[in-house]
């Protein structure tokens, strides 16, 4: 296919009519299909419908170390859970504490008792002149509004396929006593699904934080979230909790995890995996917040699932539902963008997102299309901190909700409208290069 | 029976070495007994057991607006979750925000969030430098370990039978701007059982606070826990909500309530009720803190609840089990120090515990003694900041989670120990009166 910055005014003309007269009639068809958000079908969810049959009436509720877990008590999560949650991150059940049903709330709680409690003995951040945050872009909004929320400052590192610009990292955490913590979702990340690479990770681990209280937010949402069942196109990232500790900063990092999209979305087992001396430190604040989290789900999770292979069996059934969905859209772009020059995207082998990057200033006007079309995607600039998208050129496609026919129609019209406002802007002179 | 204060001291000599020979065989008997903890028995959570019938493989998962919940969304909480929490509190289901595992958590979310981000759009406590609460005492040691954890000044307020002394609460809310709220258990207060009377209630809702940002924490902890099932021997309390919107102030309050001790302790449903520009405020936060709480949970409470009918008679068959217990211990208090002098004791309606006043400087050497025969009391001073009890008086008895035998048998040890302890002190010149 030629690519649209080779053409001329006339051919572009041309080709603008052209489009312009699909965009009505898609438009004429009243669709309303949604790739906008990273939650699970009714099929996926439909799966896992016999954990409800784990307990009934009958059922004994005493957990492994013989704790009613119908009762108040142990804060930490049980043991059987702490091991589930470990596993799941690679990590040892020692260094894990058991939450609610979202690690999300788990990641505001520790910046919140940052700014007031401080980290591990340092000044609380509410205190500090200015604290800043590092944030691999594109990345996950969520996280940003939190580091936003409470007036953190945050600075833009550009991902790669090996994952954040390490150089920069590296540069501004060992200068900078200012720069508390990084965002990071280190497999399959959020949106690109990028893989951490072994050095990336090593890298990570020999950080030399200017800051004492420096911590790496390590949020492997996506740990066990595989498309695709050969191993070798199962991405592997390096454990960083012990990459830490050869490195002799074992206390660096919160590691995240969740059961949110292996059971239920919201209605999950969330957890943090971390140090000896964080763990202290977080259950110190812990013990006052709460009296312990929701035990009973925490045991019907752990009774259904079993072990690691039952969690591994599970999602290799989220996959197969996943992997049509993925390749639905993949298809429809590759076969009408491919060699276009006006957009490139991943293709990842897990996780929720394909990162789509148009010709810089083309985004939000091609989400807008979409929208006039009846296909709600992301909001252009939502994986930027501030919600602002600098090249206004990356859109996160979110394929896993609609089924696989909704999802080809709406590829269809989502690559109409990269083209005719493509072609819109390359008229206006306004838009020349794919941004990455 | 003779008061002890009357008894010369031949006569408490003589007394003490008949309960000295007492206490060491009871100690001989090397008993385990606890009645420090607020906590359901295991007879209790059984009668709950079927609620896990209520959710199966092939249950239908939708809410009553049709929402999946086992999926992403709701920020606060299910529709009909609203009105099950709104009528435990006896306000409108629009006036309610449902939260997770438990009401202690929302209460250190309040509190920390003021700290961070002030309250609608006043300055964050955190910046300011002095923050106060008042403390009606004795009161509930979890409350005031959150005060205590943000360095939140603790002010005591005496309880009586109808509430906090509202005289010194009218004077130190109205004249002092560093305070910025108040713990109330408004119905059978922990520990003493106490329902606050409604001029105490109206007297809270026309508080006329220097600080704007004064908030009433309402913990309705205990609004269906009656131990009687006769109408006359219910406590009621005054709704809140509507006296405070009636005097003109109704962003004042924050209600708390949960089914922690209704369903499961610790996997349960909880929930805030306030005013809308409080829950709009709560919101922007919540909005950043979480997707969304347990909904799953929610739906499998509604189902099996059905309604408020569904509740108090749920209720009711708790309290057939809780009424021998109370009255086991009482029976014990009565028939031993009845006349005595050295102690007295509320006898609540409804609620979790008892509380006992020693002669002053007595409590800590009680506990002590009753440790050392094997029984377990909550710790002297709990009830109070600090864990410091200016008159170490307060003793908080937790009749809920042995058999009405071992409470037999434990108020058996408490007695003598309150005796020995009582005629100790006396024979030292130590203690003559009792605190309340």
């Amino acid at each position: 296919m030629k690519a649209y910055q080779e053409m001329n005014k006339e051919e572009l003309l041309s080709c603008k009519a052209g489009l312009k007269k699909e965009f009505e009639d898609a438009k004429g068809k009243g669709l309303k299909l949604d790739m906008s958000r990273g939650k699970p079908s009714v099929a996926q969810l439909d799966m896992g419908m016999d954990i409800f049959d784990v307990l009934n009436s009958g059922t004994d509720m005493k957990s492994k170390e013989g704790v009613d877990v119908r009762n108040y008590g142990v804060l930490d999560g049980l043991i059987e859970a702490k091991h589930m949650m470990a596993d799941i991150m690679g990590v040892s059940a020692e260094n894990v504490i058991v939450y609610g049903n979202a690690s999300l709330n788990i990641m505001y709680d520790a910046v919140s008792s940052a700014m007031t409690h401080g980290v591990m003995g340092c000044t609380p951040w509410c205190r500090l002149e200015k604290v800043k945050f590092l944030c691999p872009v594109p990345g996950y909004d969520r996280h940003f509004a939190i580091t936003q929320h409470f007036g953190i400052e945050m600075i833009l590192v550009p991902m790669t396929p090996q994952g954040p610009d390490m150089d920069m990292v590296e540069k501004l955490v060992s200068e900078d006593e200012s720069v508390k913590g990084i965002w990071c979702v280190p497999k399959y990340s959020n949106p690109q699904g990028y893989t951490y690479s072994d050095e990336t990770v090593r890298r990570f681990a020999n950080l030399k934080p200017a800051a004492k209280d420096f911590r790496i937010f390590w949020d492997n949402a996506y740990a066990v979230h595989h498309l695709y069942d050969e191993e070798d196109r199962q991405d592997k990232v390096l454990e960083i909790l012990s990459e830490c500790e050869k490195a002799g900063s074992p206390d660096m990092v919160y590691e995240f995890a969740s059961t949110s999209k292996i059971s239920f979305s919201g209605a999950g087992v969330a957890a943090i995996a971390s140090s000896k001396g964080n763990l202290e430190c977080i259950k110190k604040t812990l013990t006052i917040q709460t009296i312990g989290y929701d035990k009973i789900n925490q045991l019907r999770h752990v009774r259904y699932f079993k072990d690691f292979e039952g969690i591994k069996a599970h999602m290799r059934k989220h996959a197969s539902l996943m992997r049509p969905k993925f390749q639905a859209v993949l298809d429809v772009l590759e076969r009408e963008l491919g060699g276009t020059g006006i957009g490139s995207w991943t293709n990842p082998n897990g996780g929720y997102f394909i990162s789509f990057e148009a010709m810089e200033g083309c985004a939000k006007a091609i989400v807008a299309k979409c929208k006039e079309a009846g296909v709600t995607l992301t909001g252009a600039g939502a994986t930027y901190p501030y919600g602002q998208d600098p090249k206004d050129s990356n859109i996160r496609i979110a394929p896993t909700f609609p089924t696989p026919e909704e999802l080809a129609l709406a590829a269809d019209i989502f690559v109409l409208c990269v083209k005719l406002v493509s072609v819109e802007k390359l008229l206006e002179g306004k838009a020349y290069k794919i941004a990455v």
